[in-house]
């Protein structure tokens, strides 16, 4: 037994690693590789030829059977707390349905709050870990959930709490955002700034105060908050010491995007409308984009994310499943990487970087977190692939083989 | 104990019932309802509370808690048997390589036919397996497998073995499809001719005598084989008794769905560019159309399926994956109900019917699978949903609770 690794406890050999360690540019790759854990952190990795002695009694050895690791996958956008569904909806819209009759039926995003607000904290955490399980079984050891179906103080509370019941239940990292700023309550019609008010006066102190979330955000747009009042949220977020980012320029090009960057913003996600200014101002605070290839599916939009831009300008990539019921009720990590290829034409790389690094710095824990370096968390997938691309070209048989996440076995 | 009831061996009560007895036109709902089984055949449903007298002590009854039953699912056109993936060809597009360096790199149909070909039978089964099983868990009870890949008489018959392996392997009835004319090997470059030899003089024959298939398919296409060269399979085909199925009007306009309705086929698949003529000459045929949206989505087309003229003309709509590695590597039947919706605007009872009823049509089933009624297979799926439209709408999470095959539990 060496010095180097007497604290090893798992050790895989006869594994292939994409470590993810170079942003979009490509996998990172360590063919015939091994990597090793203690506690939770990942403490060697490198050429399987180039490995340390070990005590193979006291190291749990794996074998990978030639397949790939990466980091466990990071889902950095979902809405997945709320009550009832759109099925209604969305059926009366294909049958030809005017907008109108819709409505009178109680669709949209009103009909979500109401189901939310009627729906029990342990209800809406049933149905909430129903589908972070579907994330976690594809390989996600981190998601982020928004509150923002609430729109009252009790049900944003509510929602932020069911939040921290999903990371105890699962072995994943939940990241929470407070989204009180998603849409006007119909209480508050004509009477945005008496919500705004009500958010940043009532809401945000007390979230901040009892930790509920990390993350503020906003959407900006013009069917949700102006600039104006996007940067009230913010200005509010920024004095509890929350972190932002800001749904922007999904529909229109507001300006979200920049005024979320002189706040330095995590992210700024959608952004199918972001002009090369704001493209810049993403870069020059840092920010990651997060590109949500799920909405703009079942949106059926046109528009794509000015991808070209961002690559040219190094702006970080992330991909995730937007999952929520109006617009994406979709619990797929792995089909967001194969529509982020087809549909937004990143390469698999960029794709993969999309829900591991720069999922993690759209959270802010690249530190931790999104790759397979020394001294990072110990989050890990073990797919049945013989090539990384392979996780974004195929769907429908999950490759999974093995996750661990803060070094335990989870799958 | 009744007589009525007296071979009842399953029974389900306390549920609402999705029968597709209906064609697209609805979901044949009989809500609060029951459903009976015997042997492997359904042999009463109705509402609850016309339910016979039944001695409980004999019939295994089911508490359906409120959920819904519908047919278990068809996938009628599907090509899961072959060997390797082209995850390497997908990459290198997405990274801007030239059409000549992915052909120089082995990219293409024929790269799928080498390693089929290099394949072993055991190999072919492995993987395919994997296929067929994660098609079983999204709920599907009934496939259609097309050889095609091996475009040699060994080959061909190879993966039609295989074929017959699958349905002994799991709880689904497999209906195997002899789709020699699917390419010009490179063997038999320049003489397309010569290659229809070798299909209807010499594999035909042999796959009809030893039952391998029972349907024949041509991909009639400019990059596939023209109207003469198709009218030939199938002029083989009817001589050897074998149902007549085409691939037609995917990419242009060439008559072969016109060609298949002479020969009473019973499909035309993917059809984007079929005529108001071709649709008229299905309806008088009784052809199925079947669409394929995987193969649109992956491929990006443009042009869509003429749905309104089919919906006008009332030839079925069925649904299926098109799995295979070139043009839909998308093994998710449920994938293709949502895309269904989503990209070709069927109503999510139209889309469910695609993979049910009008599956069974176009695999010439639809006296015995396909919808939920006295004297139809009990191959029957549970499923966790409120309401049938939230099979199409939502995707991600599962719904599947118990999947029943010829009349045995499955899942
Ligand atoms: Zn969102
Ligand atoms: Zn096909």
């Amino acid at each position: 037994m060496t010095t180097q690794s007497q604290h090893w406890q798992t050790l895989w050999v006869n594994v292939n690693i994409a470590t993810m360690t170079e942003g979009g540019n490509g996998y990172g790759e360590i063919k015939a590789g091994a990597l090793a854990i203690s506690d939770n952190k990942i403490v060697w990795l490198g050429k399987q030829s180039d490995l340390p002695d070990y005590d193979s009694d006291v190291v749990d050895v794996i074998d990978g059977q030639g397949k790939w690791l990466t980091p466990g996958l990071i889902d950095c956008h979902t809405h997945i707390i709320f009550g009832g569904n759109r099925a209604n909806e969305f059926e009366m819209r294909l049958q030809g349905k005017s907008y109108q009759e819709i409505a009178e039926a109680g669709g949209g995003i009103v009909s979500t709050v109401k189901a939310t607000r009627a729906a029990s904290e342990d209800e809406l955490f049933q149905s909430a870990l129903t589908r972070l399980t579907a994330l976690h079984q594809q390989g996600v050891t981190t998601v982020e959930v928004k509150s923002g179906y609430g729109l009252d103080v009790d049900t944003e509370i509510k929602m932020l709490k069911v939040a921290g019941r999903l990371a105890e239940s699962l072995p994943v990292t939940v990241k929470r955002t407070f989204l009180g700023a998603h849409a006007l309550p119909v209480e508050y019609k004509g009477n945005p700034d008496g919500y705004l008010d009500l958010v940043c006066e009532q809401m945000m102190p007390q979230i901040a105060e009892q930790s509920l979330a990390d993350t503020v955000d906003v959407f900006c747009e013009n069917i949700g908050f102006n600039l104006t009042q996007t940067e009230r949220v913010f200005a509010s977020a920024k004095k509890h010491g929350l972190a932002m980012k800001v749904h922007a320029e999904q529909l229109s090009d507001l300006g979200g995007t920049k005024l979320a960057a002189q706040y330095n913003a995590l992210s700024s996600d959608h952004v199918e409308f972001l002009s090369e200014d704001g493209v810049k101002a993403m870069k020059a605070a840092d920010m990651t984009a997060v590109l949500l290839p799920g909405a703009f599916y079942f949106l059926r939009e046109t528009q794509l994310p000015p991808i070209a831009a961002l690559r040219e300008q190094g702006v970080p990539m992330a991909i995730a499943t937007d999952a929520n019921p109006g617009s994406s009720p979709i619990c797929s990590l792995q089909l967001m990487l194969n529509m982020a290829c087809t549909l937004f034409r990143l390469t698999p790389a960029e794709a993969l970087a999309g829900v591991t690094c720069h999922g993690a710095k759209a959270l802010g824990v690249s530190e931790s977190k999104g790759q397979l370096a020394v001294g990072y968390d110990a989050d890990i997938a073990l797919w049945n692939i013989s090539q990384p691309a392979e996780l974004c070209y195929q769907f429908g048989v999950n490759p999974l083989m093995a996750l661990y996440q803060n070094g335990k076995k989870a799958i």
